[in-house]
């Protein structure tokens, strides 16, 4: 379907449909509704960039660029972009619905190739208005489940809970506490799903008090931490959401005098660099960030290609790093 | 000047000077050469980005992605530009010349509305290449001297360094080891600077075999750590590079089992937010990377709308951040 075929089609002129391509705000809303939906019909495909390619961009955009995880991330996808001589384009979506819409007018003005979204989701009308000008969507770490068009990349996270509480369990921890990252995200529950896999396989009871819930900051690990080991009975090992928690468990331990591994066990989830360096280094579980985000950004740009990709939906593989903060319990 | 005007005077056609102002290639050197002339001698003042507005951006170029410090400067530009409805194209120019050539090409293709390049340099003709546009350059945390044309934000590395190698010597330190980054890097050079000027004022004799340098990496510092620890008269203090190099002393502290700040106090620099959360909590010089880089995006964006700002070239305050990892000397 060319420009030409669209205008005709809608009964209006080449500009007109150009501009609904472009995003522009100077289009009558029922001419904008009536192109989008010929589009959605039959399908366009938008050339690539206005400067003979070498203006082509691919849109990244984070929730939030406040953590040291983001960062995994930007590299995997720049690296891949560089590599086909397209930009990066990055932003952060925030929270705000209207911010949003301005931020998917700024991605058809640009006429970015494709999207590659982290740890966040989309309103169904926003995906549409980037579906109607063909420019994909691809989802890295979706917090929920995406609607089934979506494609995403994710990684195991059930078995990097369960890898990371059968190793307290095998080290012969019998009271292991598990901080989670908000339970409505969808990583957070196939993690404590694996925590509860671990424990029940190791005969081990499932104790709700030593289950504790936080954002993915160093905070929420201090503060689940501090009433952690607050308990009549604390636990001897804590599963934290991710690293940055887990060093809040580190924090919360100095306060209380408790040592680690001596006192208490700690695993992080991520294994960023940082993990290798804190004292004593984490053990925790790797989820291949700068893999995942490579993958999404292989992946938009194929399908920004008008390819056919075998698999729209990928969980990479985790695995369990052994430091120096996991040992046997009762050392004291 | 408009593109009409230059083409008069270069003797070519209108749709040649728009391929030299948007960096395609298919236009033979000589003519390019007489329009860049052309256009540096008599100036030509962008309009902004293709898709009214909206589609401008921003292009935000570091030399290397991989480092937890990146973040706190991509979050800065981001915010800056994001208010002022412009979005950040990031990239990462790697060392080989030839890529940044290709870099700079996309940047004219994109015609981004300004480039901020973060301890890095271009070479003069890509700088020439960028001007010859009217695309403004700020550097951040510049690494030599920039051409006195050149825009940049710093921070106040002597200072920095001044107030670390201070701290220790007030706390009785007289053995203060310094690992520095590369020497021919100009934060290096002012922070060494300070350091050798507060021993002085403070009495104590510089001894350069406590004086080490490296990259800005964590495995710098622990292989300069390790032959600080061994020699036959080793320092009580370590003023570290950075906070990544600090870690790297850390692990070497750990590896000859040397207590940190008992045995061995250590100063980092930058303040990361990691510093607060490694064991024991960092003392470190705040540099406000995120400070640095909305000032410069301000400064960059103000330049592109063809502002003359008052103050081309500013260094932000740094300040001395005291946690747990420095203490009196001797008290093992």
């Amino acid at each position: 379907m060319t420009i030409a075929k669209l205008a005709e089609a809608a009964g209006v002129s080449v500009p007109t449909v150009s501009k609904v391509l472009n995003g522009r705000s100077d289009v009558a809303p029922a001419t904008r509704t009536r192109v989008e939906e010929l589009i959605r019909r039959h399908g366009y495909r938008r050339r690539r960039g206005p400067g003979g390619g070498r203006a082509a961009t691919v849109d990244l955009v984070f929730h939030e660029l406040d953590s040291a995880w983001a960062i995994e991330v930007i590299r995997g996808v720049e690296r891949v972009a560089r590599a086909e001589g397209i930009s990066v384009v990055l932003s952060e979506s925030g929270t705000d619905p209207g911010a949003r819409d301005g931020w998917v007018d700024s991605v058809l003005a640009r006429q970015s190739v494709a999207v590659v979204l982290v740890f966040s989701d989309l309103a169904a009308a926003q995906r549409a208005r980037l579906a109607a000008r063909g420019i994909p969507l691809v989802i890295v770490d979706p917090t929920g489940t995406p609607p089934d068009d979506t494609p995403s990349i994710g990684s195991a996270n059930w078995s990097g809970g369960l890898a990371a509480t059968r190793h307290l369990a095998e080290l012969g921890h019998t009271r292991v506490a598990m901080i989670s990252g908000p339970p409505d995200v969808l990583c957070s529950r196939a993690r404590i799903d694996g925590y509860r896999a671990a424990l029940e396989t190791a005969g081990l009871r499932v104790d709700p008090a030593l289950l504790r819930t936080g954002d993915f900051h160093v905070e929420a690990g201090v503060e689940a931490g501090r009433r952690l080991l607050a308990l009549a009975d604390p636990p001897t090992a804590v599963f934290a959401g991710n690293d940055l928690q887990a060093l809040g468990v580190y924090e919360a331990a100095r306060e209380a005098g408790v040592r680690i591994p001596d006192d208490l066990s700690v695993v992080g989830y991520d294994d960023l660099p940082l993990a290798r360096w804190v004292g004593p280094p984490l053990t925790t579980v790797r989820q291949p960030l700068t893999e995942m985000a490579e993958e999404a950004t292989r992946l938009a740009l194929s399908l920004s290609r008008g390819e056919r990709p075998a698999n729209l939906r990928l969980d990479l593989a985790t695995s369990l790093v052994v430091r120096q903060s996991t040992a046997a319990p009762g050392r004291r």
